[in-house]
């Protein structure tokens, strides 16, 4: 399972709301988001619709810019979610995020998500995310 | 496993608390709450008490009522808990969470709960829950 | 796996952060932090640095003082991190808390940690966790 997901925190139509600010400047140790994003099957913000990824993120480090992200992943024309789990680095270039289980057709799912940033857009970032069950 | 969870937002002694607003009225994206909620053998708030749900929820959702609920149940007479972690759009009639672990009796286990709505009570709301592991 | 953990909320150098204020000053329910707490091989935390544990903490209980805990392990040496979510009844002298999934070595793994408060420093409180796989 391999999607595009647009974390829009800025500009007209924000999918992420910031809703405890951070306690530092450096790695943002402190806030915390929570996100609807959409998600593509390219990396264009326009391609094809493919499903949201909803949660929240704890920024939890101090040395480095990394948040305890918790999500669920539902996909159109699959029944059930993905959950996701894991700390994610997200200055790494390639990071990996636990799946720690499902609903529906996801039912008892463990496995693992890799993920990357592959680039910016108006409002916010895009990241690949390849999900292996 | 079978139980009725008691929501208690309002009244005397509510048992959930809202930590953080939400941003919009219509979804009530961005709204944390924070619960300790008692569980029952059948519907009324009287009946025989079982345990307890305690956790948070995250509502995370820009286009219906949903929230990421994380909690863990503990039952009378059974040692250890029971971990529920994932998305529960709480407005539809019948919804799926996933069971992503347990401690004491119930290590390693995985599976899901369904849960729905079956009524209003002073205070607050009843819930279904059948944990499937 | 076996490691101390170094909860330092006080002092000149504080690793965990709350974020949100207790609802009450019993149990402190609706108490959220956030931490990235230091990890040694022995309870001084002058011993060697094994690792971190970063996450964060719900107190989530209207009876006892206990916390729906959410945390990531990464250990000096190991490729991956290890998930740790679960109910956390800190006063009690012996706990468990739920692994529910891992990354890198550790992808896939389920089992359970023991936890204890074995003392306090200056800052804060030193806990053990042996994590069981």
């Amino acid at each position: 399972i391999r999607f595009y997901l647009h974390d829009q925190f800025n500009g007209s139509n924000p999918t992420t709301a910031i809703v405890l600010p951070p306690r530092n400047n450096e790695t943002l140790f402190g806030q915390v988001a929570i996100f609807d994003d959409k998600l593509t099957t390219e990396s264009s913000i326009n391609s094809k619709p493919v499903g949201r990824a909803k949660g929240f993120l704890v920024i939890d480090s101090l040395s480095k810019s990394s948040s305890l992200q918790s999500m669920t992943v539902e996909l159109e024309g699959r029944k059930g979610t993905i959950v996701l789990h894991g700390q994610n680095p997200f200055t790494e270039s390639q990071r990996e995020i636990a799946v720690v289980g499902g609903t529906g057709e996801f039912r008892n799912v463990q496995g693992y998500a890799l993920t990357s940033t592959t680039g910016a857009e108006p409002g916010g970032f895009i990241a690949i995310y390849e999900v292996h069950l």
